[in-house]
């Protein structure tokens, strides 16, 4: 059979990635596919051509259009992220014939719907395992390994920066801006690194995993979005005394109210799985009705394990190129069958709550939260009362709650927050129990 | 679009779970697929109708013919277990143009070579994603997900019931016999227990996931089985003080040299994440040469599970009933492209140990066994000498070795068990870092 001949937009980390693993490991492909897969061009503004693999056999332009619209290329693989000109080259090559392979998540999650409606009608297929955790397939395990269960929720490790600052947090003791700064030299942050923190990255994945889960559009724009800026180091440890890991989830829910959808710093028992998940390493654990939780764990990013979920995509597309209705909807549920689900604002959400505060009078203060939490109706699961004392002698006091709905611990807190014997705000982070 | 109409081969655990699946979620399934599914007969011997959804709809008999030489039926999904009857109704079922879908480890690993032939030979496939790990979606993961990478090892925690009885003799410090009844009471483990604590259970799978991710013939003779009856809980003991966890693994390795197969108890360090997947669940770590360490985690046996898996490759199945040669190789290489690799016998392999002995004369052994393993050219990563004595004034002496060669070792342990000062057998168990 006549090679696939692939055209690459990008031979920067993940493009270069692309090049070196389907020439290393051409054979290999090639026993598995039946068929050779060839990357015949690229266009890339600027590249080195150093530690690319073969790339003397590719065409190399600084010209996209050079690419997009050669008609001996069957597969374009855009690797240069960002939101433009990535939509405009993609729906380009799309309008051309091309199918195409992505690894950009907020080119899906912003405009993912565009794209998927300009594929179905080109009859081409768009894929994009890698746009999110990096290597592992597991955009494949929810729309095809798990493809006979109503996925009940999805919560995932799937920013390896943040997760390697919580984790060196707890390991070391260190603070917030002290890893992040480590973690800027050691080139796991970018200089601005407010999509990884601040969790706007995650929200993109996680838009993408519920959409795959629940048949639902993009919804990018309703996720609830919390960084972990504000986890303090005091945090980390009191979490880890009382039997939790601290970690940086997106978290998505199918309920019968609504769909949740969020990303935030949320307390782990330490005997789930997912919480000893450390480092730069992604994990994403989902709920099937039928199957009950299964566990994908790998590298969330860097060139390789990247790009190895990009040739997983080009061989897939490459098996079915010549039928492509037997190709996997890009959404994993046919056209007309995403049903538009309403999410949930975060007020509405239930949750468990770790509440961290610094009393100035402690056994007065101990009866007081006490009866303000039990007038909204929550009840504590566990309260702790610190030795040490702050500077100014106040002394902090944390506590576990039961699940109660965001909007009444809402009100809670500015009620104890308004108590004179409590100083300052209440620190407060969800707990999850992922069973 | 018409139905696919499935048949079922027995309506046990798994084909009952099958069935249950199939019509509690056939909305689902459909919206996804873009076609019903729909159980038209199946033939078992005796079945329970109650808790079994919509059997009402089902033509149900007691003669396989019934399902197998029904025109009508596209898939047959052979669930009855064992080696035969199975293997003459798969045959049967292939050679009249039904694709099959099979659950069954034993069938596959002792058969399947014969299977594959006879499937390609009809044109039709054969699926069997739900003979290893149950509910978690492995085999996508190796044939699909990784599909651009040289696999370079495999180690999984492939039979629940090992998993379970191992669990509990650390946690509760039980002995192994103890904890076996009670699998047995819990309906984990057979009455005749032996498949799956002597590791043949688990040997079945390691031959399919080493048949898959190397693409190599199956080779179950040629795997090295060693099961966990001989664990003694003082091992499990002195594992976890020493930071480690004994898990009954199965190892398949591609090497220079040739290809390891061995399921036996092995020691993993306690930060590993496979090492903390507990009781009845099954994990899977696969080394990609690109993607590096993946790791997929959830149940491996019972009837929904393992009916989710099974519903999965019905599911891709009918995707590409209509052009079956974009399905993807029975055994992930295409035909001609098996390669039968040398299988190394377990005297060639190189691991690292745990050995636990007892001493008469403490004092001197720790030379004369230090200055036996030096002779070996073994050496020693940790040796620890314990208070407790047994009845008879013995002491017990446990040493971490570094890798060497399993011959080499045999032949130490001789040595060191000619000892005077050395009192009955050396225990021995393998130690794997899997980094």
């Amino acid at each position: 059979m006549n090679p696939v001949n692939v055209g690459l937009l990008g031979l920067g980390t993940v493009g270069g990635g692309t090049l070196n693993v389907l020439v290393r490991n051409a054979e290999e492909i090639s026993r598995r596919l039946g068929r050779e897969i060839k990357v015949v061009a690229a266009a890339a503004r600027e590249y080195d051509p150093e530690g690319l693999d073969g790339i003397d056999q590719v065409r190399v332009s600084n010209d996209a259009a050079d690419v997009i619209s050669d008609p001996d290329i069957h597969i374009v693989v855009e690797l240069i992220g960002g939101y433009s000109p990535a939509r405009e080259f993609v729906l380009e090559a799309l309008a051309n014939g091309k199918h195409v392979v992505t690894a950009n998540k907020a080119l899906i999650a912003m405009h993912g719907e565009e794209l998927f409606a300009a594929a179905r009608e080109a009859g081409v297929t768009l894929a994009y395992e890698a746009a999110v955790a990096g290597g592992i397939p597991i955009l494949k395990a929810i729309r095809e390994g798990l493809a006979g269960n109503r996925i009940e929720w999805v919560a995932g490790i799937i920013n390896g920066t943040g997760n390697f600052i919580l984790t060196e947090m707890r390991d070391k003791g260190r603070d917030f801006a002290d890893v992040l700064k480590e973690a800027q030299e050691l080139g796991y942050a970018e200089a601005d690194p407010t999509f990884d923190v601040e969790g706007i990255d995650a929200a993109h994945k996680l838009a993408i995993l519920a959409s795959l889960s629940f048949g639902m559009p993009l919804h990018f724009e309703k996720t609830y979005t919390e960084g972990i800026t504000k986890i303090e180091p005091r945090d980390v440890t009191y979490a880890s005394e009382l039997g939790y890991n601290i970690k940086h989830l997106g978290i998505a829910r199918n309920t019968d109210e609504g769909v949740e959808l969020r990303v935030h710093p949320t307390l782990v028992p330490k005997g789930r799985l997912i919480a000893n998940v450390d480092g730069v390493m992604n994990a994403v654990l989902i709920k099937g009705d039928m199957v009950g939780p299964t566990l994908y764990y790998g590298a969330g990013a860097g060139s390789l394990p990247t790009a190895s979920a990009v040739v997983a995509d080009i061989i897939d597309v490459a098996r079915s190129i010549d039928h492509i209705d037997t190709a996997v909807p890009c959404q994993g549920y046919q056209d007309g069958k995403i049903e538009d689900l309403p999410v949930l604002p975060i007020e509405e959400i239930t949750t468990s709550f770790y509440l961290r505060m610094y009393a100035r009078d402690i056994a007065g203060v101990m009866a007081e939260v006490s009866s303000l939490l039990a007038e909204a109706g929550i009840s504590i699961e566990a309260m702790h009362q610190y030795e040490s004392h702050t500077e100014d002698g106040c002394v902090p006091l944390v506590m576990l709650t039961h699940r109660v709905k965001e909007q009444v611990m809402n009100e809670t807190i500015a009620r104890i927050e308004a108590l004179e014997t409590i100083k300052g705000e209440v620190a407060r982070i969800r707990m999850e129990h992922l069973d």
